[in-house]
């Protein structure tokens, strides 16, 4: 049995999707430290919230983070201090961020261009700026540069095998010519219940209050409704297909909070106000169903248009859009390969488990990668 | 701009997959030589049918194989031979098996030793002896040998990204409860038109023969009906969840030929007689439909339990089995993490170019892997 190599790890954000990832890593790091062709030693030798950070100075590895960091006094390292730390680590180090932090994504050239490895499921370093997009991929060694590998499956769809599987529709060679879905496990409940194929379903503003309290909308649900967090999604996307998409306002994104309640001061005031707009969106749903369809919260990507746009759409109810259940996902490539029928995918888009699997899944491909 | 690295690529076999693969690599080449981080040569130089091969004794890349191999008087090295012929390559030698041959499958271990690395969509390596799977897993670099490395994505569901999801699913410690789907292109047709969900459909034989005159069956229809191609992918994913299955015809296959018709002497003679079971199919649809019901012809893998089987099931005209279109694959995956709602997995699962793109897709992962 060869000599097992040594891998660095370094997580930031213990939330929902981190406690998830550790603890799907520690399950790794006894199955990988076994491996009887390439045992790999996994050194957990950094985790931090914004707040907190555990970390020895010799980089020896963490034991029992759980316990540990709730009681640590030392505040996390600056991001290019935590560079500087990570760099001079002895061994190949992979950054693990599962946080959603802008200034946490921005830094992500820095630690690439040092052959520092990222994986994340962070929306925000793939759906800003293109320069930023530009940035990232121009440093990372599966881009055009030589730095660390950087995948972030996650980003869209959660661990559902969306972005793997655009990617190896362009490289292989095939045409994408649409893309288009359901992006958002939120939007999904709330549309699947508003107006469910077999007919019914309740007032808007109830289904929305409803999501919110089975804790399938962000604190303030207005976070949802604004169509942001599925832009995000499409900009990665239409990028991905090769769209150089500025920014994820740069295209038409309908919000469902309507212009009357932009002003209200709380998600609270919202939330009050909001039945007051369930006769127009009755009108909707009812206008849907006179055609035989049902009303569905989109996003989509025209390849050869080069359009992206996301919002309010009717689907026939034998459309697998309208046929979704719960709040899953559902994402639909039609190419020149596949023809009218399009690849499909469809799962769970969101929660902890298996956004952290996407995670995971990533950093085996890292540890592939990094031989 | 960094020196090119040199990538050897020997095909085996010309058909419709093997034809679509040699056009996309084609393309790929030309991609690939321009990388700006990575550029690499790919040089083509074994092309070869069960009766035709094309060399150089010297390794020089082939060109023009479209027109020489017609014309070439040479015939194939026998496999020991083409081993050796590849090992003394000047560079790293990726083997691209593009038949359905039980005789090439075979060899695999052999090759796999010698370090060169091996792409597939031959069924057949997968899905016959457990010793023959252990063989070549022991010897791959991506199993636990230190060979070649070994990818086959498209022996099940052609390019959809089946057997990679899988293979993240169990690594990254998900529990896969069960795996259930339409896995033949074939059958999918035969019974999305036989039964569609909205009621109608024609005689069982008279689909059978429409389906061959579409050339959506083999040569000869009970190649397909037999059940055997559906039970060698429900042993590839058995096997891949970590069943030890020891064949295809060691767990239970419901052949759709009828007992009478088993000794008829051409495919010719059974579907002549064909319209003899009619009958029977037709009260078995009728039973399906006194429930709300379709029948489908699905592969499942109940992973806790340890069984495999294959054969008619009824499902609700709501499931997405029943719903499913054309000659389209469903593969469904249960897992711990996903819960109730199935990770979905939806699209071709046949013809020669997605294939082929699976096929594409594998020697990506390989290069990227041979650093």
């Amino acid at each position: 049995m060869p000599s097992p190599r040594q891998v660095f790890i370094a997580v930031i954000g213990t939330g929902g999707v981190g406690k998830a990832f550790l603890s799907q890593l520690s399950q790794l790091a006894s199955t990988l430290s076994r491996s009887p062709s390439n045992p790999t030693t996994i050194s957990l030798i950094w985790v931090s919230t914004s707040k907190k950070a555990l970390y020895h100075n010799d980089y020896q590895p963490l034991s029992n983070w759980e316990t540990s960091l709730p009681t640590s006094s030392t505040p996390p390292l600056p991001l290019p201090a935590l560079a500087e730390y990570l760099v001079k680590a002895p061994g190949k180090v992979v950054l693990v961020d599962n946080t959603s932090n802008q200034a946490v994504a921005d830094s992500y050239p820095l630690f690439l261009t040092q052959g520092i490895s990222i994986v994340t499921p962070n929306k925000k370093a793939f759906s800003s700026t293109f320069a930023l997009w530009t940035s990232i991929f121009s440093a990372a060694s599966n881009g055009t540069g030589s730095g660390g590998y950087i995948f972030h499956e996650s980003s869209v769809g959660a661990g559902l095998p969306v972005i793997s599987t655009l990617k190896e529709l362009v490289e292989t060679g095939d045409s994408v010519v649409k893309i288009e879905g359901v992006f958002s496990g939120t939007m999904s409940f709330l549309f699947n219940s508003f107006q469910p194929v077999s007919g019914g379903g309740g007032k808007f503003s109830a289904e929305v209050a409803a999501a919110k309290a089975k804790g399938f909308t962000e604190p303030d649900p207005r976070d949802d409704l604004n169509g942001l967090d599925v832009a995000r999604k499409l900009t990665i996307l239409a990028r991905l297909a090769g769209l150089p998409i500025e920014s994820p306002t740069s295209f038409p994104v309908q919000s469902l909070i309507p212009k009357e309640l932009e002003s209200c001061a709380s998600g609270d005031e919202f939330l009050a106000r909001l039945p007051e707009f369930d006769a127009q969106m009755d009108e909707l749903k009812a206008a849907a169903e006179k055609e035989g369809k049902v009303v569905r919260f989109v996003g989509s990507v025209d390849v050869p248009k080069g359009e992206v746009k996301v919002g309010l759409e009717k689907f026939d109810t034998s459309h697998p859009i309208a046929a979704l259940k719960g709040s899953d996902n559902i994402i639909a490539f039609y190419t020149k390969r596949y023809g009218d029928n399009p690849l499909i995918i469809q799962g769970a888009g969101a929660g902890g488990d298996v956004t952290a699997m996407g995670v995971t899944g990533d950093l085996l491909k890292v540890l592939r990668l990094l031989q």
